[in-house]
């Protein structure tokens, strides 16, 4: 199994991006992974790796790199000599089984439509985010493919995560629920009031909406919302982990009792940081195209690359796309959408 | 002074919005407070005050009460005999100088509108949470009023958080971001984009998009949202905490070491989380409408509501309102709406 990396995407590429590749390789001993992006950087890189993982790594030299301030679809068309439209294409022309990227989002999710198009019957792919969560994980869908959403797209959503779900995460008829900003029936705005009426009439596992406060505390397998709304969730998350997390540092160097206090509690905040650690999570899969395609955070160092890059082995050997598109294909032929 | 308290919202109506009453006036002492709902219910939980406060609540029976799951605008125009509108008539007859609900969000929103009426030139009220965050509080706006938003109803959230955070933070030029998917200029969807375009010709001291993550990190002193997305927001915060908070509690229940290490961490932990107590900082304030209108979480207790109710004090005592409308028509005289 080949899995395309691209090396120029994301905050510490492409260090991390190859280190990651290293990492995976490793772990998986059928994995070869070809590093897309400028080989003369790349090359340092992985040349100190062991002989059985280097012979599995490969370099495909581009010389153009998206940015994060590209304009998604623009970049795709344009930059064709970019890591990650060269990636891409070697998921669509077969040479590769997959393609992971910590680059640009939405030109992840424009370069997965316009250069592997959508599977039958989706109108928009999906970004999920995997989330740890009170007893259970959930998948969050849309968080940032999608900015804004048709009813059909949340529909597809809900059809798509809950078959992630059942496939990759083994829950048995996996629970879904439609972010609103309340409980109630009144709550939300046109399109989330028809999205819900669709999911409704579907033969999903359909508990209602979910309020942000829920999403925590594990209410559901699935939470469905649009990608702006997910993306700043995600990222609001994060950020407060960061806050938390500076303000007992400060704590701990201007006072002598919390660093004894730390000294006690390390192994209790191990374990539930390490519940925690989005990180493990194999990256955040784009669902209802034809390929298997993981973006991981810019931030992501090579361990979260990693993972993402083993989470997308296992969609690859588990043939995560087929699976979708038979049952697409069926909810289609069952009146679902 | 007298405002009214509508006694019968929220979750543990009657009795924590009576219990914040007396604290309110026991740190006012030339605050009087209307408990407007059930006077039988009331009664018993008030008659225990100590005179001088006793002598400063009245109450002044309602039979109605409008619930979470009632439609706004509706229940408004049908519940004539409800807590929340008799509580907002009293504002509006001038009877009382403002009102203070922990009930229906949207309910509280729309009697604002309809009863009270908008300060000419205001499309649309924004209800405002101050979040305390990095370094700062930072006002975030809106959280629930105004679901969905046009471009205007945006620029005018950004007039008036800038000038609340100005008078009652007192932050010098107050520093103002719109909430978006990204950073770069691409981000945002129509909607978002054209908000930008409006607030970067007013004369705020606008500094573009902020992402999720940059809200807790503190980067600016007003953050601009609509109301879904503001309320998933904060709802989601909410329910991380408690999420944080029960695991370690198990930790503590289940083993000895962390029993220890929270001894040695208390001061620091009650250091930090007193930093990050929202209840602390005055509640909601409904912006923009003819009136001091402040809205408390529903599930706040004695402690927050008597918060939100010496935070209505206070904008009233510096014409809070008046100071928006002289803001708001000089804005529209510059031309800067």
């Amino acid at each position: 199994m080949l899995i395309a990396l691209d090396a120029m995407g994301g905050d510490h590429a492409p260090e991390e991006p190859c280190k990651g590749a290293i990492l995976a390789c490793r772990e998986k001993p059928h994995l070869s992974i070809a590093l897309v992006g400028d080989s003369e950087k790349i090359k340092p890189l992985v040349e100190k790796a062991e002989r059985n993982v280097r012979s599995r790594l490969s370099i495909v030299h581009t010389d153009e790199v998206i940015n994060g301030s590209d304009s998604p679809s623009l970049s795709i068309r344009r930059k064709k000599n970019s890591s990650l439209v060269v990636g891409f294409e070697m998921v669509r022309s077969k040479e590769a089984d997959g393609i992971v990227s910590s680059g640009n989002t939405g030109a992840i999710a424009a370069g997965a439509v316009l250069l592997l198009g959508r599977i039958p019957g989706i109108d928009r792919p999906g970004l999920g985010a995997v989330l740890p969560v009170l007893n259970r994980s959930t998948l969050l869908m849309d968080v940032g493919g999608t900015v804004r959403c048709k009813p059909i797209n949340l529909l597809q959503f809900a059809q798509m995560g809950s078959i992630y779900m059942k496939l990759f995460q083994n829950v048995e008829n996996p629970s879904v629920r439609l972010l609103s900003n309340g409980e109630e029936m009144t709550k939300g705005d046109d399109v989330i009031s028809a999205a819900r009426g669709l999911i409704e009439a579907s033969c999903l596992n359909f508990q209602g909406y979910a309020e942000g406060k829920d999403i925590p505390n594990g209410i559901s397998d699935v939470v469905i919302c649009d990608g702006f709304t997910g993306n700043v969730i995600i990222k609001f998350g994060e950020g407060l982990g960061e806050l938390l997390k500076s303000q007992f540092k400060e704590e701990y160097i201007h006072h002598t009792l919390p660093k004894i206090g730390l000294f006690f509690m390390w192994p209790a905040m191990k374990r539930v940081m390490g519940r925690f650690d989005w990180e493990k999570y194999g990256g955040s899969p784009v669902l209802g195209v034809n390929g298997s395609v993981v973006k991981v955070h810019g931030r992501s160092k090579a361990n979260a690359i990693a993972h993402a890059i083993t989470g997308a082995a296992n969609f690859i050997e588990r043939n995560g796309v087929d699976r979708i598109r038979e049952e697409i294909a069926r909810g289609v032929q069952n009146g679902n959408d």
